[in-house]
């Protein structure tokens, strides 16, 4: 038995929280969950870990990813066969295509699961993370109703936060292509280079863009126009259409189709206009989607990126089957959400326990009536708990309450019990009532339901 | 991009499931937690990885241990200081030491994640699986209360399963090492070995461990009253009690002491003492134990092996701070538990989806109108999908909601939708009824609520 010290520390880049933090974060997670499920999304988790050569196989950034070696063992020195998944998408298709026979399509799943990338250090960058997708995922066909379906779950689950006004852009890839296009750029490595310059938009300044597109030797009118179709982003819905449905061009017309649908049904869905913004320039970077295109801002916090994004892909697994899957599909950055979630005044950061009361213990002759009392509140499903510390000091023990944010605390001594009564103390107000012990727990029911 | 089909295989030992399979593993880890939380135990999450100078620390067969490094990285190649966590004890401890100034004392969290073991393939055995931990951490003492809570606490969540009977074995270190101490074995190393021996006993015969022991030269009456040391646990409780009362050594009248309150509390919170077998023959392997030592297994199955186990330490994170923090503590092993959870017949595994209803689409132009269905489901709660397959035949509509079995279907043509009705379909007997749309989320309730 080794006596020496190690001093923990954090390691960087891998969140930890602490409990009242966490407490906050699987409520984040419990909501996102329940939206996901209210919409029929089924669970599945995959092992954190894949073959590399899955996790590789679409082109990522390899140098992101944490093989697995055994510690010590000199005959695996070599072997880094498996990795830790860095995104939950790949294992899906995977997953996807590996079960093909048995999964009943169209395929609605949701995951929530953390995923490792080792990244330069950056603020709200972690090297671990958790994400949390949706995804509808058809057999040879998906109609344009799935793209809604995610759209107005992501929707659902975002404004039970209730705490931001947030926007989800939407558009769809065949727009920006399809524009790009019809301005004479057929050339597909400079259609790629507009395109991005174009998705920096909001992010940048209209004479940036103009410059990084002078850059790329385009000039006159064609530059005023590529500007021009950025600045929608700033018009109304019913504007943006109506611009686009201008650009006489086949693919943009395709694209302009299939948004103004989903636009439609969303509305249908009661789904607040005001929440989406109809934006021509946003582009994801992923060459894969081929439709519609999510991207989820929090007003005033634009700086933080896309708290959700996703879009549609025509061909999910393409990888690892050749049938073909198309797939729309959503991801919330939780780990992002969370940071901004920690920063608001509305939310109690200091409740430590799922606690509702706290059974104290003044005399251990007691002891049988404190246990009856705590097993009657747990009966009744009220997370309760005893004091476990040290001595039966009373203002320690309603100190501990305290500390950890019990509503509650259940004090009985001599006088007390000999009457059949506990008095009932409210911590967060001091007030004190005298309750039989018969009748507590329904007491504690009726102002539990009052807080709600 | 590569057109190279890669064929997806399941990687052996890291356990993945249907959407099924997981939808059973999943209740049986909410399970897990409303029995946690309704005893006031508060959630906790480390990171998947540790320093790995942290993991190593107690001693731990580092033969086990996945470290991290990244793929093609050649400035990082012997990098190995980062690692994946083989238990969730470790990292509690670096947690609760790092933490100490913050943290409420006694600390009662609970921890349910993966963790991640390089093991020899074995039935049962798996390299990436789910632990649920409780532990309740003292500063400086700790009643044996905090005993009692574990194991109610354990024993209610167990009892929630009500699929099979289960035993909680109860046992306190200080009787095993003092009874073999009492009959004149001093040596250390001698008394760890009689240990091990004891504690194979429910596994081996009798004569095995006679056998064993005459390997060690103990021979003769010492011989006979190890064996019948390990034969009380098929007996009473209280005969157990009274046997163990009579030998007469300190250590073991300490632990006698300790078991028999334990025991006692746990009758007083209503516990079903049938539940509790008396054991003075378990040890756990672990060398640190100082006092309450639980193990759980299910009747039929006790070649499993303990599904739950667990104890009491004197001193929790030695490793990393000076304080002294003795620690009650149980895990459910959860995987090693679906895998029996997933053997029993009563079990519905056959559902693919949380929708309770499918609404169907007969007719492009009525969208609007099961759109509305749909919306109105979900805001009563009740989760919901539409039918987002190709076309619109009734039959394959119907069959995918048998598939996934899904409960209700709503089915609406001209005829329905024109007298503002739809026909809702119970899936699992063929019934049909007509419902006014208006009417349609309230009956859906009612049905939804006759099931439970």
């Amino acid at each position: 038995m080794s006596e020496t010290i190690i001093t923990p520390r954090p390691i960087s880049w891998f969140p930890e929280h602490s409990p009242e933090n966490r407490r906050i974060e699987l409520e984040l997670l419990d909501n996102i969950r329940r939206g996901y499920e209210l919409a029929g999304f089924t669970n599945i988790e995959t092992p954190a870990v894949e073959r590399t050569e899955v996790l590789i196989s679409k082109g990522a950034d390899d140098k992101e990813i944490y093989t697995l070696w055994r510690l010590n063992a000199e005959d695996w020195e070599k072997d880094d066969r498996l990795a830790l998944h860095f995104d939950l998408t790949v294992p899906m298709a995977r997953y996807v295509a590996q079960r093909y026979n048995d999964l009943t399509f169209p395929f609605r799943r949701y995951q929530i699961q953390k995923v490792w990338r080792w990244e330069r250090a950056q603020w709200g960058r972690y090297r671990e993370f958790y994400q949390a997708d949706i995804d509808i995922v058809g057999d040879g066909k998906l109609p344009l109703s799935a793209d809604v379906e995610v759209l107005t779950t992501i929707d659902n689950v975002l404004s039970w936060l209730n705490i931001w006004d947030y926007t989800i852009r939407l558009n769809n890839r065949k727009i920006i292509v399809g524009f790009i296009q019809s301005l004479g750029i057929q050339d597909d490595q400079m259609v790629s280079q507009v395109t991005r310059i174009i998705d920096k938009m909001p992010k940048v300044w209209e004479l940036e863009v103009r410059k990084l597109l002078w850059n790329l030797g385009i000039e006159g009118e064609v530059n005023d126009d590529i500007v021009a179709f950025c600045l929608m982003a700033s018009q109304w819905n019913e504007s943006v259409l109506e611009y686009l449905s201008k650009i006489n061009f086949p693919e943009v017309q395709a694209g302009v189709a299939e948004l103004q649908e989903v636009y439609n049904q969303a509305k249908m869905l009661w789904m607040d206009e005001k929440r989406i913004t109809l934006d021509p320039s946003i582009a994801r970077w992923l060459w894969y989607y081929t439709g519609t295109i999510y991207e989820t801002f929090l007003k005033g916090h634009e700086w933080l990126g896309s708290i959700c994004s996703g879009g549609r892909y025509d061909n999910l697994a393409s990888y690892f089957t050749d049938k073909k899957l198309p797939w729309v599909w959503v991801s919330i950055g939780v780990s992002r959400l969370l940071t901004r979630l920690l920063e608001q005044e509305k939310l109690n950061t200091k409740i430590q326990s799922p606690s509702k009361v706290l059974v104290t213990r003044l005399q251990e002759r007691y002891a049988e009536t404190y246990l009856r009392i705590l097993w009657e509140l747990r009966k009744s499903g009220i997370p309760s708990e005893l004091y476990l510390g040290d001595g039966v000091k009373i203002g320690k023990q309603l100190g501990y309450a305290n500390k950890k944010w019990i509503p509650y605390a259940i004090v009985a001594g001599e006088d007390e019990i000999s009457q059949n009564k506990v008095q009932l103390k409210h911590m967060y107000t001091g007030d004190r009532e005298q309750v039989s012990i018969d009748q507590v727990m329904d007491r504690v029911k009726v102002l539990l339901s009052q807080e709600k």
